[in-house]
């Protein structure tokens, strides 16, 4: 199979665990069962959604196997390579490849302090290393570093790069972006679940939605509509699924921040769904308690899933 | 007039200066005719394209008298009134009211160090004390905070707000916002000139584009597709105003930042139209000079306005 | 009077404030001569805890003129000019010279984005109008950008500063300039009251202590305890300084932030003293109520002061 | 040997690779030998200077594996187990003490965006599951977030954190951590190397200073003068070591950030000295070249090392 653009809909997802913390491997089949029968593009496997940097190797590798095993072909496998230096990013690249990943994505180093040398030096060390597509990550949020437009493109006129990851919430540059790149199939993939419409008019070739885990027909129809330019019945799917992603708000901030909420309220709606098992999460984070699965029930209830 | 909803394009115009710095009183005029030929749908005078912060009080006041009176009630003439506390900001409404304005525009406090306690009490203080209604102006890049959509939410229901000028470049807040205010008549504005499309799809009811002041009808057509729910029109337009601005990239980044840049661009652009007489800009800016210049002009050429 | 250096204790100075929130003059004049009395080495009005950003022009010109008078030539007083543009800030100079001040202190432009240039040619423009000494107020914490050591240094090596009041909390940078300043009158003050003793080890010609308002003899004495080189001392009367510092946090956490549990608690505090009438404070912020006034009568107990 | 405090000077070891990035074992015995001669009371490996974050698991554990051996239990030797969640962390300091540390140093996690609820129940998780002292390792530059006084105070109190490794540059928060813990042997070790005077007397127990692996000789003589109360000896050191660190400052900024420029400039100079054989560092970051380490050699003549 030979992936011509990264485009479409590729939930980032999620890693579900026992409670003791192993890959669930028959919840993370059924899932993946539920986002290929919903007609995703794609599969984005260890991202943030997926606690990659939570997981040790053994548990990643695990996922990956299932992963790919349990897709068979069918639809493209990326795999988050998501580690603070070049040398450990391409060392979870090989890996991943030896797995049979179709794309690796990877973000700018982090923890340690660096400048755009460094972070060009990265990506294009990363690419040189590794045989299949490299996409880059941009979340500033985790990595606290934005990956430029000029650089992006440097990167892809340079066949460094197969496309972005943008999770940046910087929607004046993801424009600015989508103009600058002269690549056709350059892939040019929005991170964020409740403006896919808005960024698929401005030059957005798909998603990376978390919340794509919960409902990944809505993702599909909403992708399907833009395709067909009927932008209005876009906006009407994607305001369901704006409301929808309420559900990130379920977990009391005062004891929860962050993750805890975002892939605590993913994993909580799915096994409400029946899909997974338990909505275990890494430590450091916290599973969501009944009060709060109770929460995501009415909305999931409201978006029609219930 | 009334002001039923503050909607549709409404340029953050700028203020033109003599060589002195004071008023450019013919320029400004020029500017304001430009605008109103257009069909822009208000004037957003004092605004931070105005330069508002750099201005003084009889600065600020002779450019609302001759926004207002050039306008002559074609359009509602909004005015920034932004100071660091609530006090000022009263007694700078005071001001633009008595000299005509429909409505004011104000950010949180800035440069005090304050909470969401102090904000709310900032918004309700000065809606409570001036006579027209107040529009919030969320820009984090210089207020550094950013309004939350709970915030906004609770204050339009409350009648507090009229609308929100959004330069948060957070579309994801946007967007929710969008779905989250219960009245119709708030007003949701971008100020993000390069996403106005993306914007109008997710909620948005207008614009605040700076580049409005260098094209105008530009802006005007775009709003009209979106109106039309012609998107494909919109974004063809949307685009060929994304490559306009980098006018704002002319500036040598070694020498200029932020304003320079912006408000510099936007002014050289405006003298090269003819429809100001001078670049100048206020201390501690710097005009652009004629190298720049020439980038302008090649960018004014490539967008067909030269 | 000539001012050889800027040393020595400075405390900046609360703005005291009637009911109606006009300046108290009464208890302006006791709270100038409480510091007086307790053998300050100067006073610097209008800065950060003199809500100087909250004030009007009258109001500021009112408090000038009182510290002026009452200080009576005893000790130089020092003007903070913050305004977010040059020009304004030329403009209150001007007002603070006339008034009669040694010295004013000026940050930063602010809310408008500037970079490194727009920075520098701030202060020169401001030293060149400005008939008396300009000190840099180094604030990041409200301005939003820090002074670099390198334009420190350079600006000190032009005459362009005669010092600068340090409150970026960086420790680091603040040694680095110690040593790279090579003008011994330029002024290296201080603006963390808890770590004055650390800083004048540092380099540090003194400080500008808040809570200096509060327990003006106890910093005289730290300085004192400095200039001796006993250390011991110096740190004995910092720690108990600190202790009392702690008044900052009795403000409820849940309804206040920032100016409101600094300047209120100093005020509050300076009312129970039976030094100023009230704890009014300027709008946004709120004054502290008996509950939180409680919490600093004990700590000003301890560090026994009542 | 029990570590009743961690107490002296530590300095973060930098960990010297071959021209193929493996562990270059003669020349880290030759460091550790170095660091003892001088007197210092504790190696702390695989910190931020150790370019941890850069490593394999399998450079760690040689690293760790040699520093303890050439060690031999003269000093003790605490190793830096960071990564971005509890698991991981767990796991590395697992095999930290099975190579015979006698303590491990942790951030909170990174990368996941996460609150005080989860950073707390991180430490708490890692301390109950590692049998050997634990110490947070502050510092928001890289991990962005700074560790709370109340924390890391209630930490303390319930024996969970054995010390803390402070380089969050907050002076201010780190003086009222002294004041505030209660337990005489919490060791309160400063990160800053230019700052070690000041932070001794404002109540610091030691310091993990990356330019003591250049002059650990002048560390100590530092830490000892402060441990005699002859604090203008130890300014008088530290004003030499203050401008010695000036080495950071040798690679060009244009094409360098960061770690580059310390930890490049830190292992440049140990090849100046002949401690080291090579200034390998790991990628992205890149090595200094002929014309910056000539810049290096003239401040070590200075500061009379060469």
């Amino acid at each position: 199979m030979t992936v011509t653009r990264f485009a479409g809909v590729v939930p980032p997802i999620v890693t579900p665990l026992t409670a003791e913390r192993t890959v669930d491997v028959a919840s993370l089949e059924r899932l993946v069962e539920h986002l290929l029968s919903a007609g995703v593009d794609g599969i984005f496997a260890l991202g943030s959604s997926g606690e990659t940097v939570f997981l040790s190797d053994e548990q990643r590798d695990r996922a990956l196997e299932v992963i790919v095993k349990t897709a068979s072909g069918a639809v493209p496998v990326l795999a988050g390579c998501i580690e603070p230096s070049t040398q450990r990013v391409i060392d979870r690249a090989s890996a991943a490849v030896r797995l049979g990943v179709e794309a690796v994505v990877t973000t700018a180093p982090f923890y340690a302090i660096v400048g755009p040398h460094e972070i060009e030096r990265h990506f294009r060390a990363v690419a040189a290393a590794v045989p299949v597509p490299v996409l880059a990550y941009d979340i500033p949020v985790c990595v606290h570093t934005k990956l430029s437009v000029g650089l992006l493109t440097r990167l892809a006129a340079d066949g460094v790069l197969a496309g972005v990851k943008d999770s940046s919430g910087d929607d004046v540059a993801f424009r600015q972006l989508c103009l600058s790149v002269q690549q056709p199939d350059f892939g040019l993939l929005t991170g964020h679940e409740v403006v896919v419409d808005a960024m698929m008019l401005a030059g957005a070739s798909g998603s990376v939605p978390g919340l794509g885990n919960v409902d990944p027909d809505g993702y599909v129809r909403l992708h399907r509509a833009c395709l067909d330019g009927d932008w209005g019945r876009a906006r009407a799917e994607q305001d369901r699924l704006t409301r929808l992603f309420r559900i990130v708000d379920a977990a009391d901030p005062s004891t929860s921040a962050g993750a805890t909420r975002g892939v605590g309220a993913f994993k909580t709606a799915l096994t409400l769904l029946g899909i997974i098992e338990s909505n275990t999460v890494s430590l450091p984070l916290r599973e969501l308690d009944e009060v709060e699965a109770g929460r995501i029930r009415v909305e999931l209830e409201l978006a029609g899933l219930l």
